[in-house]
């Protein structure tokens, strides 16, 4: 409170049509998945799943509810132009009918992968995904909607079952692009926090840190949205409460649960309001350094706080003052509380603080901060140069 | 804050899969259908929207993209079981395709009317829509998905664009039941708050308490749900400021838009999270004195504030302290200051206050008590009897 409130302006925002969640949630995909249609093509996120036997046991219980079960791929790394085009290849041959959609069980890389394959299973304009891939390709548009994609995550971070693109790579030439469309997000998402209880802790950790950045830079981006700004400060608290507990005790299940429905409203929240110079960064500093992406975004979180506190600071307060459930003397009190438990929680986590400590070399710097300015830097509240990120960048080194 | 948190819990949750709002946005309509399908049903919800010539405007933009346009009928009063069986008749005559729609443009009548239609459409098990409202005929429910409806409100207050059920009214014999199942719920809401400035004063007022009682209720509900707790007390917020100023001058924008955002958020509220008491004793004073909603929800919204506060008075201080944007030295001072809010504006906006000012006869109470354990008390915090109701209706007589 305190003199900020959410501004009410003209907006746009998409969704999943139907979010389940809860613990073990994933036997509701028997009752949903008939409601919407026929046949799901399937796309696993991870060898584990199918030893697991999770993937074997939702094939039982769909069959068993009058599904057809078509499985697709395996993926457990982020999806290039050329898995895109062999599953789009896989599904074409065996031929579409009405009822077909697209089931993902995985990470963010198996539901990107469902996202491109459900596009382009209805769009035969191009002759690979790569032509409707931002920046690379001919530019094409999606004419025809794709089929419907069900996402079941396995991770808690990145919130791909709510957002509206795909990211997707090429070694030659080497590119990380998005597949941007509103009509990929999900149908329904299926959000089962059970299912992450498998994750080793360093990645519990770092995907943490991405949803928490994630909600963080879209509540402060200058394409901020009423919506958004309602979800973003309860996920806040959610994860800035909870994360450390789900590190230390991966079975924790109520640590579980909050840092899964905080990654699912970072995914609501970026897809409609954007981010900011901390995606900024950590896109570059993936392609540039190899650098994870979670990890990434929790090297540059504080900084970004840092960098943006004079422009936003009353909207930082709000969301601080909301996500801590405290109140402060002032704004500027809440602002430091905020900085101090992102660097509280990140010193917890065991997470680097040092670009050096990560494998990235001074030299590289010009060349990551030359790298960070597209889409996610163009949320950033205060409009940033490359030599600020440099000094930035120089000042974490 | 002060004790209360959201309660992270299992939840489904459904609302639009894309929402437009703003000023003027149903433009955007030719840009948005065509990328769903090709072609619309259109339902109107009043002469007045033909006369002014809004959906002849809309018609030349949708068909200058590409869209076919299918006039079916306009309807200005709650639609009865014959109407959804003589408008799905015509769309079964016309024949159905891949890529056909549901549009409909006006108030909860049309937007219920597109609703049944869409299902009746695809489903043809039974002979009429009554063999699948609630409690009402053969019980049947939908097999198929139902055509995806694109929702343009021209009213802000029921929500309609956002909730899950149609209401479809009989006269012989006489009923009011829903037809309910999520995959009705609008594939795309249109919400332009320009449309709603031809609101008569009256029109405003009782649709704008409609929207305050729908969000309060399902605030505390025993349903109540983590998103929707994330929107309420912004919607509520945003209601308790502006509704008067779009009594007072009907086309003021900034109070229009407010109350077209409080009443989209009421509806993805209410159909996730229930209703409670004011709601469930507004449809008995409908069915037995024929009060309409709003007017009804006005009445009984602060009793109903009165009755629940013992046992979630937590959580209606954190709803006021947000929509009040104020703190309080303790919980039962912000509930005190919300019911005086509620009341102040009642007062405000020359809402009758006694149930004898609107034709209810003492004769009527019991009957009206023993009409309001529908749906919507079963979400009441705390249990009702029947007598406490009477009390409570003689208390307002
Ligand atoms: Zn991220
Ligand atoms: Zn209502």
């Amino acid at each position: 409170m305190k003199g900020f409130s959410i501004a009410l302006q003209p907006y746009q925002f998409v969704m999943p049509r139907k979010i389940i969640f809860g613990w073990g949630c994933r036997q509701h995909l028997a009752e949903e998945l008939p409601r919407w249609g026929t046949r799901v093509f399937v796309i696993c996120g991870s060898r584990t799943l199918e030893r697991q036997g999770v993937l074997d046991h939702l094939r039982r219980l769909l069959e068993r509810a009058g599904v057809t079960w078509q499985f697709l791929t395996t993926i457990s790394r982020e999806p290039l132009v050329c898995d895109v085009d062999a599953v789009t290849g896989q599904v074409r041959s065996i031929g579409l009918r009405p009822g077909d959609m697209l089931l993902a069980v995985g990470g963010g890389s198996a539901i990107d992968l469902a996202k491109a394959v459900a596009a382009m299973a209805t769009n035969s304009q191009g002759e690979s995904v790569q032509d409707y891939l931002e920046n690379v390709g001919r530019g094409l548009k999606l004419t025809q909607p794709p089929l419907p994609v069900v996402a079941v995550p396995t991770t808690a971070g990145t919130g791909t079952e709510a957002t509206r693109n795909a990211v997707i790579s090429s070694l030659d030439p080497p590119f990380k692009k998005s597949l941007r469309d509103d009509r990929v997000v999900p149908l329904v998402a299926v959000v089962d926090p059970e299912l992450t209880v498998t994750q080793p802790p360093h990645v519990t950790a770092s995907s943490g840190m991405d949803a928490i950045t994630q909600l963080v830079e879209s509540f402060i981006s200058n394409r901020r949205k009423p919506i958004p700004q309602m979800l973003a400060p309860e996920g806040l608290r959610l994860a800035l409460k909870w994360l450390t507990t789900a590190y230390r005790e991966p079975d924790h299940r109520e640590a579980r649960e909050a840092m899964a429905q905080a990654a699912l409203l970072s995914g609501i929240c970026l897809a409609n309001a954007g981010l900011g110079m901390a995606h900024g960064i950590a896109a570059a500093l993936g392609v540039v350094a190899g650098i994870p992406h979670g990890l990434a975004c929790a090297m540059m979180l504080p900084a970004a706080l840092r960098a943006n506190r004079t422009v936003v600071g009353r909207e930082l307060a709000y969301l601080t003052r909301h996500a801590l459930e405290k109140d402060f003397p002032n704004d500027d009190a809440a602002v430091d509380a905020l900085i101090e438990a992102v660097e509280q929680l990140r010193a917890d986590l065991h997470l680097p603080q040092k670009l050096r400590e990560i494998g990235v070399s001074q030299e590289m710097i010009p060349k990551i901060a030359a790298g960070s300015f597209g889409t996610s830097m163009s949320g950033n509240p205060r409009p940033m140069t490359q030599g600020e990120i440099e000094d930035i960048l120089c000042s974490l080194y």
